[in-house]
C-alpha cells in the first residue's frame, strides 16, 4: 500500500530493556496504523533478523543497518559516546536524520545516552541553547505537553522562554490549536512567587508576547493534571520529579483500586458487572498510551520510548515520531525561532528612538 | 473527663476559608478523639463566641481570647507581619507556644503568613538555619514524612541535612520506628545525578552517619507513592510542586473513575455493589484524612491546616498537632540536633592530625 505522507522513521532497534524482541513488533503496530511509513532499522542482525521475519510487513517497509555496538541501558552518558558514536545502533538512527535518510528517529535505550549522542550528532537549532524533553501528559481536558522533564538540570529565564516557544510549536503542531496556551510551573500563581529565574521569564513573557502563544502566567502542580493550560514550562529537575510523581501517584491508586476490589465477593461482583467502565479507566491511565519524551531544540527530532514497555508502548512512542514529522514539528519550531529573534534580536540594529520605545 | 495527657493546643480559629464555622467543630471532633486536650482559641468574639456555644464540651474545655485582627488568606507575609504582629490571632495562636501556654499551635490561615509570623515570634532552633514545612504523605506501606513542601525555595547541602534530622526525629515520634529511613529526592538514583547540593548532602550523609536516621540514597518521584524510605528530603520548591502535582493526579483519576462508573447501567450496578469497596478507596484517598503540614526548625511547632478544608480536615490537622506534641517532637529534634553539631561542630577544636584523619 502506497501512501502520500512519505514519513520515514529511523529505529534503533537494540534500545529498551527487551530489544529487537519488542521494539519491532512495536514497530509492526505502527505500520498497520500508519501504512505508507517506511523504517530505517539499526541495531545486530542476528538479533535483529530473526524477529523481523516473523514481520513481513515491516520487513516490507523496512532498510536494516547492521550495527555491531548496542548502547547498554546502564551505560554512562560519556560511556556510551566514547562507545558508540558513529557505530552504535542509537547512533546510527539518529545520525540517519542528521543525513535526512530518516524524519525522525526513535529510541528506548537510555535517556542520557541517547540525549547526548543527539546533542552530539545533531547539534542544538541556532538561538536555542540547550535542548528540553517534552512529555505528553493526559489530563481531564485531553492532553498538555510538559517541558523539560529531564534533559538538563537547572534553567535561566531565557532557556525558559526558548522552552515555551519549542512546547507551543509542538503544541500546535499536535494538538492543532493556533495559539496554545502556556503556564510557567510555580509554587504559586502571585508574580511574587518562585525563583529569579521564573519570575523574570514570566516578567519577560509578559512584556513581550510571542506571537505563536498565549502565556497564561504560573501555574502550579495540580494544574498539570487539570490540563490548565496547553504547555507546562519547568526546568529539568522540576519537570522529572513532577512527572515520575503524578506516574507513581497513579500507579499507587491503581494498586488501592485493586486491592478494595478484591475483598469482599459483592466487591469482586461489582468489579465483574462494572468490568468495560474500569477498562476504559485502565485505558485512560495506561501509561503506554502515552509512551514517548519528545527532544526538542536540536536540529533534528528524536523521540525516547520508555525502556522497560512493551510492543503497544513502542508503537505508541512511533505514533509519535510520526504525528510529529507529519506535522514538520522542526519547521515549525524553527520558523517561530526565527520570527521571534529576529524581533528581539540584539543584531537588529535600532535607534534610540525606537529602541525606547 | 479527666486525661493524664495534659496537651494543650493553641488554635486560630479564624484561619482558613470558612473561619470559626469549620475551625471550631473540627476542634470539637479532635477534643472526642482525645478527651483531656485542653485548646486555648483565639479570635473575633463576635465570630467565634457563637459558634463555641453549640459546642459545650469544647468551650468548657476552652479558653477564649479576644482578637481584634484577623489574617487574610491573601494578605502577603510581610502585609500580615506588618498588621497582624502582636494582635492577631494568628500571632496570638503561635505565641501561646512560646510562652508555654500551649504545647503546639494550628491555623488553617495562609502558609506564608504563617511561616513569616511563627519564625519571627519563634525564631529558628538553634543549629538550624531555616525551618522546613513536613507533610505527611500516603504510600503503599503507610505513611512517609516529605518536606520541605514550601517553606523556602532551594536548600544547601547542610539544610539538606538538617532536613534530614528533623525529618528522622519526626518519624520517631509519628511512627514509632527507632531509625527511620531517610532518602534524598533526585531524578535518578546514580551518585552523579542531581544538583551540587545534593549530591554534596548525599555524600555528606554517607561519610558521617546521624545515628538517629537510616540514610538509603536517592529516591525518585515515584518512590514517594510507593513509600520506599519513611523520610523524603528535598527542597521547598521542588516538594510543593511534588505534592501539589500527587493531589492533583489523584483528583484527575478520581474524576476518571466516577465518569466512567456513570456510563453505562452495568457500570452503574456494579458501582452500587462495590459501593463498600469504593468508599474504601475514598477514604484512602482522603485528603483530610492526612491533613496538616508541620512547621520544624523553630522553637514550638506549628501545624498548618489546608484552608479550605472542612470540619474533618481541622480535626486530622489537630489530631497531629496532638500527636506531635503527646510524643514531644520538639524535644527529640532538639536532642537529635546537639547530638550531631557536637559531633561534626567546627567549635570543637581538633588537633591537625585527628582533623585529617
Amino acid at each position: 500500500m502506497i501512501s502520500n505522507t512519505g514519513i520515514t522513521i529511523s529505529v534503533d532497534a537494540m534500545g529498551g530493556d527487551h530489544g529487537p524482541s519488542v521494539v519491532l513488533p512495536g514497530a509492526a503496530i505502527a505500520l498497520q496504523r500508519h501504512p505508507g511509513t517506511r523504517f530505517v532499522l539499526f541495531g545486530q542482525s542476528e538479533a535483529v533478523l530473526p524477529v523481523l521475519d516473523q514481520h513481513p510487513e515491516l520487513k516490507a517497509a523496512s532498510t536494516f543497518h547492521h550495527c555491531e555496538i548496542s548502547i547498554r541501558m546502564d551505560d554512562k552518558p560519556s560511556q556510551a559516546l566514547r562507545q558508540g558514536r558513529y557505530k552504535s545502533s542509537m547512533w546510527r538512527a539518529i545520525e540517519a536524520v542528521k543525513t535526512h535518510e530518516a524524519d525522525v528517529a526513535v529510541s528506548a535505550g537510555n535517556t542520557g545516552a541517547l540525549m547526548a549522542m543527539a546533542k552530539f550528532c545533531l547539534r542544538t537549532m541556532a538561538n536555542i541553547e540547550r535542548p528540553a524533553i517534552a512529555a505528553i501528559w493526559p489530563t481531564l481536558r485531553g492532553e498538555s505537553i510538559v517541558l523539560d522533564v529531564g534533559a538538563t538540570i537547572g534553567a535561566d529565564a531565557q532557556q525558559l522562554i526558548d522552552f515555551s516557544m519549542m512546547g507551543g510549536a509542538m503544541a500546535r503542531a499536535l494538538f492543532g490549536v493556533e495559539r496554545p496556551t502556556v503556564g510557567l510551573l510555580n509554587i504559586g500563581v502571585e508574580e511574587v512567587k518562585g525563583q529569579d529565574e521564573i519570575r523574570e521569564a514570566g516578567r519577560l513573557l509578559k512584556e513581550t508576547p510571542i506571537p505563536g502563544i498565549d502565556y497564561r502566567g504560573f501555574v502550579e502542580g495540580d494544574d498539570l493534571g487539570q490540563g490548565t493550560v496547553d504547555v507546562v514550562v519547568t526546568e529539568g529537575f522540576t519537570g522529572n520529579i513532577a512527572l515520575k510523581t503524578a506516574e507513581g501517584t497513579a500507579r499507587q491508586i491503581g494498586a488501592y483500586l485493586k486491592a478494595a476490589m478484591n475483598r469482599t465477593w459483592m466487591a469482586r461482583a461489582g468489579y465483574l458487572l462494572a468490568r468495560s467502565a474500569f477498562q476504559r479507566l485502565r485505558d485512560k491511565m495506561d501509561p503506554r498510551k502515552v509512551n514517548g519524551g519528545v527532544f526538542l531544540g536540536l536540529n533534528g527530532i528524536v523521540i525516547k520510548s520508555h525502556g522497560g514497555t512493551d510492543a503497544e508502548g513502542i508503537a505508541a512512542a512511533i505514533d509519535l515520531a510520526h504525528a510529529m514529522a507529519r506535522h514538520g514539528l522542526r519547521e515549525k519550531i524553527e520558523a517561530d525561532l526565527e520570527n521571534f529573534h529576529l524581533r528581539v534580536s540584539d543584531d537588529v540594529p535600532a535607534t534610540p528612538e525606537s529602541s525606547s520605545q
